[in-house]
């Protein structure tokens, strides 16, 4: 089975899940997290435009740091408790980022 | 004296200094920290935006997380290793932002 | 009728949707347009961020300019030739921000 | 000479200049632009966070507009009524930009 009743996955899914989406990493809290690294903080700052235009679009928000060119994002569902398909997804997008 | 010979600010001066940041508190690092509150993931990213022009301006970026509508900024002088003006006045900027 | 068969608002309904859109007014194209000003140029790429945030949700983007402190923003729905219900929804949206 | 006593590049020094600015050209106003295409609203607006940025620190701000996924842009020094050095630097740093 590839979801718990809540929809979020289980830990087999979740590693198969993770094979599709270069440098994430599970977490605790749980969630997913990938750090992500720029030249600047001018590419840094555009980078995270970008992930809040996606994740506005979606409704799914990541838990995210920067310092300077360093950009940290934590995915999780929270009114779930732990990794869902959205997670998973707003990921995919996130990679599929110019730049990512 | 207001400040060691590296530009950090001393425990004195760096007290003196917050009165006039309100919401400014001290933190380890050491840093300066303060948590902004939205009603939205736009208007925190919107903050984010302002924030970050400000900081590119100055030639000096906070250390900063955001969570659905929370912002929570810290700031410190990385190569002097402490708080020094250069935080006070971001500070100072920071809070002079609409919505801030 | 309030609207053509392509969803385009007629003339009537546009009038009378614009009562509830402060500060959009008809233009060629046909569009709405309605200007916005700000203290700074940091106050007006905010709002942009606040408005491409909603645009990109909706899947509807304006046709803009800004020079500094002003904002212009065009809605029409370029595949339908004109006005539509889209255009006075994403005003709406826009008219409800902070600081518009 | 390089330019007149106002800082505005004469005919053949802007000329010249534009040689380094791939893709920038003379216009009305008098001013420089140059269009930029990416693929998406999201890379044309986080294109244009990365310019804001650059532009504030700079202190020289575009006149520009954006529709869809086009950007265009047009740098003139309007306290000087003309094409300055400064536009020319401004020119330079966007066309560096990951992206552009």
């Amino acid at each position: 089975m590839s979801e718990t009743t809540s929809g979020v996955l289980d830990a087999e899914t979740l590693t198969l899940a993770l094979k599709d989406c270069p440098g994430w990493t599970e977490a605790s809290g749980p969630a997913i997290t990938k750090s992500f690294k720029f030249k600047t903080f001018v590419e840094a700052f555009s980078f995270m435009t970008q992930v809040a235009l996606l994740a506005e679009k979606a409704g799914h928000h990541p838990d995210w740091s920067n310092s300077y060119n360093t950009v940290d994002i934590a995915l999780s569902t929270h009114s779930k408790g732990g990794v869902t398909e959205n997670d998973i997804a707003l990921a995919r997008k996130i990679n599929g980022l110019p730049g990512a």
